[in-house]
């Protein structure tokens, strides 16, 4: 897999195609349905960037579909090839989305949160790998070992779970610091104060098991506090309601 | 303040106690309703554990109670000294739990998440200091800034929104690693898989704001994904409700 073409032009195509062409693979064409972004990215990789879709190069090794997940088949529907290597890098869609546009069918899933603001070290990515055919995924662990330390193989079915994992892990927890910023700007409180905690829970699962490490009130079945809590955010019955509902089950597990 | 005694010897009062006696302090006694953990944390610190109260020594420049927070109102009326520095730890006790006791009250209140298995720099955990005086106050100060480069003024009400945002920002939060935890057990998968998104969540927010680093299918309105993961938790009614809950959250914020 020497010369690819990207189909997305986010966060993931993004920070896949830079670490793909550090790895020496050539990204010859950068795909997106507005012509700027596909521009931007295409020169960041050193490649032609395209709008019309039908303009995709026939000659390329694999075809990197990396789209929002619901116009994934709308843009697959679009393809001008058939038969060529075709890879979705999306969590929660199926290989069989791809199957009737190829016989060759992949998907390269990086678990990672990506913002084009900050650079992230690809090496440490876990990578998640499925293949229709054995040598298609060979070839695909070759390709991704050189991208990342962390290479595995997980089917659909296991790759729909990790999804819905990295949402609480990753995304639900985001908004909670966002949650926590709100509440401390209604007392004139900097973010700032509350970052090393952020930080330290965070660190603290890297080597320990989230559920020997839980603290708080709810898990010292607090009730008073707890309650405190709940009457603190009277004013706000929905935050209030969320408040209860998690750590009731804090309580329970 | 040259001389402490440490009333309990939990998570705050071992961490605490620690940074204090590097930082010179003396730790005169360790307090503990169990004489065992009163004597544990006591050798660490080159202090005298003692299990009944009436053996506090009237000498200390203060007396730090960092006790769970449904015990500290009994702890404080067994306490056989008249007119000491009486300081709480805890987020969320006002002030004013201390001054039936004392007219020399303060809170201390470090800022961060502590499990007696993992080390912290308690040089980089914010402190937030209150007094009953201008005096006490500076020498609170004095000795805070000895133990971290993170030391603010926050009133009682203030410490209750920190310690409200400190749930979502890393109660809550740690939660949710151990529900993405067993989402991956439930197929197999390894909670190592992960972990380097756990900690990229949480990096990225030490110099963007929440709001602004938002990912995932709920921001993106991307409705076929969340009714898939909706779908997926089907058999998990609680889980269902609570993803769908945050997602409805994210979506309209």
């Amino acid at each position: 897999m020497k010369k690819v073409v990207l189909i997305g032009s986010g966060n993931v195509a993004t920070h896949l195609g830079e670490a793909l062409r550090n790895s020496g693979v050539e990204v010859l064409q950068v795909w997106s349905h507005t012509l700027e972004n596909a521009t931007t990215l295409a020169k960041q990789l050193g490649a032609e960037g395209i709008s019309n879709i039908s303009d995709v190069k026939a000659n390329a090794d694999a075809y990197i579909f990396s789209v929002k997940d619901d116009v994934l088949l709308s843009v697959l529907q679009m393809f001008p090839h058939e038969d060529k290597v075709l890879i979705h890098t999306a969590g929660s869609i199926s290989i069989d989305i791809l199957k009737p546009f190829s016989s060759l069918a992949a998907v390269m899933y990086p678990l990672q949160t990506f913002s084009k603001a900050k650079a992230v070290d690809f090496k440490t990515i876990p990578i998640l790998l499925e293949a229709s055919n054995d040598d298609l995924l060979s070839s695909l662990k070759h390709v991704a070992t050189q991208l990342s330390s962390k290479v595995s193989v997980a089917n659909s079915e296991q790759r729909k779970y990790l999804h819905i994992a990295a949402v609480f892990a990753c995304n639900f927890t985001n908004y909670f610091y966002a949650i926590a910023q709100d509440l401390l700007e209604t007392k004139g409180l900097d973010f700032d104060l509350i970052r090393p905690l952020i930080l330290e829970t965070a660190e603290k699962v890297m080597h320990h098991s989230p559920q020997d490490v839980q603290t708080g009130p709810a898990v010292r079945k607090d009730e008073k506090i707890v309650n405190a809590h709940l009457d603190l955010l009277g004013d706000n019955t929905d935050l209030q309601r969320l408040y209860k509902d998690i750590s009731e089950r804090i309580m329970k597990a």
